[in-house]
Formats: structure tokens, sequence, C-alpha cells
């Protein structure tokens, strides 16, 4: 598992399983002079933490964060930020039941035949727990972004199963559980997830992330595209099964003289590239959705094998997330803030003082 | 552009503009011992070139490929493999109308805007002629995965515009123009695609690819997971927009209960996961889907501005594809085939002699 | 500073300042399956530990490391291995003498230039306790090498200023506070030490690494050579000035007809080569030697600048360490074995099952 | 041997075989806007050739080389550079003397281990004749550290075997075949060299680099420091077998007092550190010196086995260099400057608008 990395010039790194000692994180690249402390973290990990409403898990994390290097009397000095998360939830439990048998949809199989040995406590280092380092570390790419560049990352959730919100109200997303724009679509959203809990089953969600504030050029094509690279971190969250980059997948039934987002000297005529031409940013907003599946681990009792190679049964009991799509919001913010961050980075260190920094026409979503 | 190169250690990283000398590819890491000739890399180069139908842009391009180095005698040496593909159809020709204006979705804005300077002839780098190194590079890496591990790359058509195919009949796909797997889709496809050329307009399309005889164990979490790998290295195709694993954005609507793949002693009853669980492979076959977006290099007029950012208009003459997405159909076979590669080499080497080879459950699509 | 990672497939990623909270590490890439304790790394960290006799620095530093994650049940699981250090040695101290000036020689202007900003207290980042955590990374990696390839890295003092060995006894290496490995020579060094300490001044010194049973075949030309990459290892820690591989600077004078190590059906004649041919490894020992400078951290007062640019005196008071080469033992150690590792599994990936195991000559040294 | 790339932001990466039908290079990373023809790299090419006089192999290599790619208009477009020498010196040999035997000191014997195959013509990949693209590429560093930093890389010979220059005269370097900077040692290297193509032997050779008008601030520590870059870059060229940086080795003997670079507001009053403190650039001179062995290729005759492990003699017949260290300034030339070009990128993207640009001091070697 050499993978535990993701960005080039500003890159992070993690380690830490579910039920392990801690999780940590190294930021190696963040420029110095960043005024950081561990609140500008515990922002955000706050907010992917579950326990925070009765539609998602009761587990209690309390996901409290040190920074341990690489800031000095407040400020960012250029060295390695090293990020740690005690983990206080490790009470002792009996995982005979699942330590020999594959839970369906999980990385239980895969784990086991690649390694030969896993961490089975609480799915080890499969777990979504994982992904509060990426949040903690996306916090900075966040803060760098929005203090030195005018960017702002920001997501909601744009479908849950099949109620599809019809307007996005940033003021709403962060006054509702789901991260739902549409304030008309919350009654439904609490209707279908009081079902759906009752049921014991699960549901897939849809997310959207939108980079406002934008400049042009990030994205180093032909193989490191910004898009591409927002590919890799969205596709490399936990569930994630599907990416798209602006109109996305309703491109195959578009024509091209309706598809094509017209150049004015006002701007962008639309945005269906989702900012981004040619694997460079083009100024307008950048904007990624995703699909989230369904849970495996229900309620509802489910087939597997053991690792003899037996059919077993396994049910999940105990806690259950009936969303995991919803949670996912910072997460994917964090990702595309990761992505954003690197590329910055990138073009200053082959551009800077060569291209240039005007551009033509005025940036509009 | 620092980001020419894919794959960390079977890595492949090109050069070369539309209208340039040559296009050219470094394969860095293909192991030692494999057979390979100039005719290898040229079947998938042919598959991918225009012309060879109505239906593709009628422009010729050679693509004769040569290789410049690491094969001697007829085998891999385990030295760095130089390819070369000389461009034959350089004619001059009048660019006065283009060089200062940027076509709609076209890279030209986005390069302009980072660069400061640009190769305007036939979109330089940005044109998708600089996808036959792609090509030829993942043909090594297909022959590799068949002849040591048994896995096979192919990809097809799903979608063209509204037609969507109902059936993958694999013996259908390389008889037809479309690469289209289901025969009575193609007398349909015919006519749309006419229609469409007389209109001087183009659509969208969806491929998919399966790599099937997959070995379980490959991809490397948290953040280089085979399924992130393989969204990263699709959506850096030119004019793909969207990526789905295995069910893809049909997951949002899905509930928990008939959306995971139970195991059997058989193997899995179904495969929504697409082959990859907690981003590493399963055993079962892999499936990934793009979207490619319409071509906006069409014979309707369109708005645009040029350098002074001035509102001028801009046509297309001469060549037109009606359907880009076609065509890459190869390429997009060539980009998982790179990826499975580079995720097999990372695989042998952290984990030889440690885990496992046999899989528990046998793999099924 | 993005540089706080080494190694491609085997990654060590570290952090900490000499008076911050804690130091710490990410290995990634570990194989799973080896058996490992906090006692297999606290064994080297001991080693490096100073205050550890008369002839080091007097300040106490713990150094009690522990495993964050990677390991389960005793047994590493192929996830990344988190390391910590927690500083206890972080007395209040008054910097106003040292904050705004730089210490010839040391990192201080460079880090005050680049930065902008730095941590002075105790050099920060640049201060040689930051090897802790390269001493705990590369103790896994000796114990990987030694317990599945058989391959041993030690390390001796080959000279102490003008004082050079002239036999390397590797039972006394451990025996004496100097890694000296010819007896007949440590009460010289005694003696030698005892004067410097007297003076207030320092000394250089010159450090051999030798690997012993070693593979045939580690290394990839042309840039990555097993040589290069330890070249670049053991320059990158802290004061070292010169490495040499085998005969090293002797070569300049060497006649080919002298320096050439023959072949012959019972091994090679000698080992000028120092075990690495064409940058792969030959099979015979590894040897590697550097040159340590001197530290400036000394009791004789000299002349720096602050940071307004004015002449001031500088000097250094309470604890100071006469020869910091001497502690780079295990350091080096250390860093050849990261370097090592890594090449092993690179040489995996790439070459499992094509090349040839077993070498056509036995190796010697 | 996925070793054949240098670089993290300007990156190179190179093929070709002596003896194979062309060598090339692709540099990833360059700058948009430097003006550049095949004529700023043929200077460097001429350099490096050898037959240029009687004191290095009279093989005539015309190394003409073609940039195919990434220059429009006489102007680098930031995107990849791909450069290529045709190989016209392909006369049909007869190997069969030198196929099944292992040269000593030649990289035959760990090829063949390691790979299994191996291209014996000429030395194949493993042959000097590689580092023709490591000049050509280095030249388009040294333009870009010249025309946008006003830093100069240059080296000169500074010992033939027992002949060591006691000035450095820059402008006799370029005038003498040995890149000799001490007028007054040309006449006896030109005896010594005449007595050793008489006898068939060779010798060794030590060269050194410097790079001046530095800028403050190239480096990222703790790995990828500056010096251990360069250490990694020249380690990597062929036959070298010792790297030192300002001091080098003379360090071990040093006392602190005398070795310490003190600094004043005129600047620092010596350059014991070769321009590099912490890893970073100190403004000062980069100084690195290197020793490279002697070629065994000698027309002495020599003991090796053969590929049946049986006892055989080698004698090299033909073309014969007795001193390939002469010819390595460039290269080595080539080496830093990559060196100090990535570390440029790598700074300018980290720290560009945030760390202060004017040195405290004035620089001085």
């Amino acid at each position: 598992m050499s993978g535990n990395s993701i960005g080039k010039l500003f890159t992070v790194t993690t380690f830490g399983e579910s039920h392990g000692l801690a999780l940590g994180a190294i930021i190696d690249g963040c420029p110095p002079g960043l005024e950081l402390t561990e609140a500008d973290l515990q922002i955000d990990l706050d907010r992917r933490k579950p326990g925070t409403s009765r539609y998602t898990t009761q587990r209690r994390e309390d996901d409290v964060v040190k920074i341990l290097s690489g800031v000095f009397e407040g400020k960012t000095t250029g060295t390695s930020i090293g990020l740690l998360i005690e983990n206080t939830d490790q009470r002792s439990k009996d995982y005979s039941k699942i330590m020999d048998r594959f839970r369906p949809m999980h990385a239980d199989y895969s784990y086991e035949q690649k390694y030969g040995i896993r961490d089975y406590r609480g799915g080890g280092r499969s777990s979504a727990r994982e992904t509060a380092m990426r949040v903690a570390a996306g916090a900075v790419a966040k803060k760098y972004l929005a203090e030195y560049c005018g960017v702002q990352v920001r997501g909601y959730l744009s479908q849950l199963g099949p109620i599809k919100v019809e307007k996005v109200d940033w003021d709403i997303v962060e006054t509702n559980p789901f991260f739902c724009p549409d304030e008309s679509k919350i009654p439904e959203m609490e209707d279908f997830m009081q079902a759906l809990r009752k049921s014991g089953d699960s549901i897939g969600a849809r997310l959207t992330v939108v980079a406002s504030g934008m400049p042009v050029g990030l994205g180093e094509p032909v193989f490191d595209r910004l898009d591409a690279d927002v590919a890799h971190a969205l596709m490399g969250i936990n569930a994630v099964k599907g990416v798209e980059i602006g109109a996305g997948f309703d491109c195959v039934t578009a024509k091209g003289s309706e598809h094509r987002d017209e150049l004015t000297p006002d701007g962008f005529t639309s945005n269906n590239a989702g900012g981004v031409l040619g694997g460079i940013s083009s100024g307008q907003d950048l904007v990624a959705s995703i699909a989230l599946k369904p849970t495996s681990s229900i309620l509802v009792p489910g087939n597997t094998i053991n690792k003899d190679g037996e059919a077993v049964e396994v049910i999940t009991t105990g806690r259950h997330d009936p969303c995991v799509g919803i949670r996912a919001v910072p997460i994917a913010e964090a990702m595309v803030a990761i992505v954003l961050m690197d590329h910055l980075l990138r073009d200053r260190g082959q551009n800077a003082g060569v291209h240039s920094a005007t551009p033509i026409i005025p940036a509009s979503s």
C-alpha cells in the first residue's frame, strides 16, 4: 500500500486505522506565512463528524486535531506540517463474528487477498474514518486558497436517492443536516431518511462541489489535467462510483451546437465545461459532481463467505448510517481543495513571471 | 506543463504537437523479456486512425510508429522504450483566421492564458492527435497483460447520442466503424450519423471499457486506488466529462439491499462494484464507462472573442468529425491498460512472495 | 519545503522541529507480514541518542518511539505505518540571543532567506534531532532486509579528524562510544576528544557503511542508479559534505589496469567498485563512505550578522558536541537501508519472475 | 529500469542505446517563452563529442540534435520538448567476442543478472553515449538559468591522475582539450596522456563544477536538499565514484573554528560550505567536485568470465579512451544545471510572493 500520498508539490500523506491508536497526516509543501491554528481545521472536522444528527451514524468520534509541527508563532514556516487525531473510541468489542467473514461490498475480501492480513476492527484502514485526515489537510488548502487567491471551495448534496435538489441556495446548505441547498426539499429528505432508517436499508447520493473565484491557467496537460486530477481525488473517496465535470454524462446526448460554451467580451455564455478547457481552468467556476453508493452495512441480512470459502450470513448490528453520502460533502470539498492547491503551486513554479496574469474576459459561472 | 507523464512504475511520457515534426513517447519501466515489434503497436494505432470510415474525420494520418530503443533481438530489455511517429500531414495552411481567435469549448483560450504562447496550428499540443502516442504505449501494456497475466482489455461504444446499445456481443465490436457491440443498433447509428453530418453538427458518446481475467489485489489505497487511477487516466482523455466505475451514477438511487454484490462459494452474484472493492481489484471484471462531449468544431457558426477581447465569429471549415467519441475506444482501452500495468508492477513490488496468489472464490463478471 | 519524503515504493516522510511538540514519520509501502514492535526501532534510536557518553552532547532526549498504525497483532499489514516521538525536552529557554542572528555554517541564514520565517529554537527543522525519525524508519528497512533477503547494513567510524582506523573488526564497533572498529585506535581517540572538548572546538569525521549479503540486480539506470540514490540519501544527512562509493576519490590517481575488479569463476578479485556496476548491485558488498564537517556550534566565539545585516558575535553556550560525525553512524546505516529497501521493491515490481535469481558467480567482498 | 527520469518539476527522461537507431529525451516542465534553437543545444553537444582531439576516443559521433516539439516560432511553449539524435555510426560489427563475456568494471554482468537480457553492442544503454541526451537537456536548463536568473554553470578538470591544477583561469578552460583551467599544467597533461596512450592503459580524473550568480533559497529540506540532489545527479554519471560539496572530504580533518564560513556585512569570509547551508543555497557559488574512475576498456588484457561462469580473457581492441573523465565536464555541468533548474521551479512554486527576494548580504565566492 504505497498509495497514501496525494499531490506533487502540496503533498498530503496519511496513516491510521479505524480502531488503532491514532490517525495522522503530513502536509508537505505548504507555503510559509499562512496563519494557521487548530481551530481552522476543526471547523471542517466538525462538519464531517458523525453523530451530529439523527440522520448519520450515532458513533461518537471526538476528532480533535493537533498540529505537531510546521507552525511557529501562529504561522506556517514552510516545513512539513504534522497532524494527529487520537482515537478515543477504541472500546474493546467482540469481533469474532466479522474477523473471518467478508462483508459484501466492503474492502474486506480484497484487502485479505492482497495483503494476506487485515485489521478487521471497524474496517481498519478501509474505514471511512480515514477521511478525517483528508478533511483536516483540505482545510489548510481551503484557507490558503481563500486568503491568497480568493478561491472558495464549497459543496452540497445535489441528490438523495430519488430526491433531486432544484435550486442552489448557499445560505441554506449549512443550516440542515443534509447539506441540502434547496429548502423546499428538506422535509421530503427527512421523511425519506426516517423510512429508510426504519427499514434498516441504505441509499446512494449525489454531491456537487463548486470552486468559485478560480484563476485561469491551473492544470498541467496532458495527463495531469485539472479535471483528471479532480477525478482521481474524488473517485478515491470511499463509496464514490462516478465523477462528472460540468455537464458530465448529459453531454452524451448533447449536440455540439447546444453544448459549446461560447465566449463573449462579457464572459462565457454557459458553463457546460465545468470550468476546465483542455485540462486547464478557464476562470469559470470549477464544477464537479460525484455518485456515492449506498453502504452495505445494513440491518438487512446478506450472503457472503468466510476465509475458508464457505457460505455464511452477515448482518450489521449496532450503529448504522443510512446514507454515507451526506457526510462526504466536507470530504469532497477537501479533496478538490487539495488538488487546486497542488496545481496552484505547480503553475506558479513553472510559469511564474511569464504568463499573463490578467484574464482577457471576466470569469462567470 | 509538467504533466506529460502517467504511471509510477510503468511510466509513459509523451510529446508532440498536431502539426509539429513528430509525436513521441518514452515507456519507462516495461519489464524485460516481452516479445515486441512495431506491428504489435500498429494494430491499435490503425483502430484509432481517422479516415478509416466516412463517419470519422477524413484527415489522413499515417501514424506509422517506430521503436527506437529498448527492444533487442525482438524482446524488451528492461531499458526505456522510445517511440516515434513522424507527422506526414504538415501541409502549409493559412492559419490567419484562427491564430488570434479562441474556438469555443477548445483549449485555445486556456492555453493562451496559461502560457502566453500557443501553437495554434490544429490545436497544437491540445489536439486529439496527441492520443496516438497513448495508444502506442497502451498497446505495450495490453500485450504484457495478455501474455503474462491473462488480462484482456477491450472497449465498445455503449451509447451514441440518444442510441443506447442493449447487448454486448464482443464479436461484433470490431466489424463496424462505431465499435458498436449490438448489431441491431448499427443501422440506426448509420442513419443518425448521416443526418448529423448533413446538419454540420456533432454529438456526444458513451464508451465502456472492460478488463477481464483480472487478478485480485491490484490497487494501492487510500489515494492511488485502482478506480481512482482509472478515473484519472480516463478523465485525462480529450473531451471526456464523466467517468463511472461499475454501476456508476445509477448507485445514487439504489438501495443498499439491492446494490450490494454478495459473495458465494461460486463467486460474486453481481458486479455493481465494477470489479473494485476499497480501491483494490476483486477479481471480477473491471468495468469503466466514460462520457465524451460533442466536438465544437462544427460547421454551424458560433460566437467567440479574439486575443484583444473583441467579439468575433468562428466556423470550422474542411474536415469535420461528427462524433469524436467513437475514435476514443482504443484510447480508453490504452489508458486502462497503462493503469493496470502500473498497478501490476506496484503490487508485485510491494507484496511479492507475501500475499496469497490464489483467489478464495472464482472470478465472475 | 516539499522535500520531506524519500523513496519511491518504500517511502518515508517525516516532520518535526527540534523544540516542537513531536517528531513523526510515515512509512508508506512496507510489505505486509513483517513482524514489528517498537523495540525493533528503539535499538537504533538508542544507538543514535546523544548523552550516551561523555564524547557526545549531554542533552537528554528520551526518543521513545510509538507505532501508531500499520501493525496489527504484531505484523505489518501493508498499510502506512505512523511513527511518533514526543519531545520531552522542551524547557522554556531564552532565545533572545540567537533569534535574530545567524549562526555561521548553520542553516539559519538560508532558512530565513528562503522562507521569511523560521523556528529558531534549537535549529527548528534543520536540527539534527530530525534524524531520529530517519533512524526509526531505517530500522524497519533493516529488519525487512535482514529477515527476507539476508542483507545486513552496518556502519563504523573510519576516521576521526587525523586518526584513521586501520582494521575493521565488526565485533569492536558496538563496544565503544566512537563506533570505532579498530581497538588499537580507541585510546588515541579518547585523548583527542578530551583535548578537543577542553579547547571548545570541534572536528570532522569519516564514516563507512557496508551492506553485506547483497543480491545482484538492485538499482534502476540511468538516473536512479543504486549508487546515485545512496549518494542522495547520504548527502542529505546533516553535516555531510562528501560521499564515496568503493574506492571513491582514490580512483582519480588509479590506472585502469590496477583499478578494475576482475571476475573469476570464484568471484570478483577486488571491490574497488564498492558493489555497484553501471548503477546496479553486483552482489559484492555495497561500500559507501561519507565526510562529516565539524560542527560550528563551538565555544570559540565567531563573527556573524543579525537580521538587519549588522556584524555581531556568536558563541555557543551550554551543550556542545565536539564531533557530530560519531552519532551519524546509525543515521547513515538507516539511509542506506531505506535506499536498498526501496530498490528491492522497485526491482521486484519490474522484474519479478523474469530475471535470473541465481548469481553466476559467488558474491565476495 | 524505471529510473530514466530526473527532476520533479523540470523533468528530463531519456532513452537510447549506444548502437540503436537513436537517442532521445523529453523535457517536461520547461517554462514557456524561452528562446530556443537547436544551435543552443549543439554547442554543449560538440564540447562533449568524442573525436575532437587525439586525447579522447576517435569514434565519430555526429550528435546532431533535432527539436521535435515544444518550441513554436522560436520560443518554448510550455509543452513537452522532444529531442532526438539519430545514431549514424551503426556499422555492423562482429560482437561474437564480447556478447557472452562480461567486461570487468563494466555494467555487462549486472545488467545480465538483473534483466536476463542485454544489448551488448557497445554497452547498449550503459554506454556513455547515453549522456549525449543529458547534455542536450542540460543546455536548455543552462540557457534558462543564464537568461532568467543570471546563473552560470561551468566546469573544469581539477585533477588528471596525479596532476592537480593549481589555479582556475576560466579563460583557459575552453582553449585546450582537457578543460584544464591552469595553463601551466597543460604540457604536463599532454605528456602524461601520450605515455598512457602508448601503454594502452587509462587514468582517473577529478572535475569541478561551479555555479555562480546563485540565488539564495534553492533546495528543499530535509531529503531533497540542493546538495543531496546534486550528489544524486553527479553520482549518476557513468564512472563517477565520489562527490564532494565545497571542502568535501577535507572537512574530516578540519576543526570547527577553522572550517566555519563566517558572515560579515560584506558577505561570507570563505566558502567551505560550497554554497549550501542546511540543504539550501546561500547565494555563494555552488561548488561540487567528482571523482571519475579510469575506464577498464583498455588494451591491457584482463581476466573475466563468460555467461557460463567460465574463466576467459578480455581485451579492448580498436577505439580506446585513456581518460573518460575529461569528456565528462559538459555532462557534469548539464546535470548540475538540471538540478538547479528543477529547484528553481520548486522554490518558485512553493514560496512565490512570500519570501524575501533580496539577500541580506552580498553573495561572494
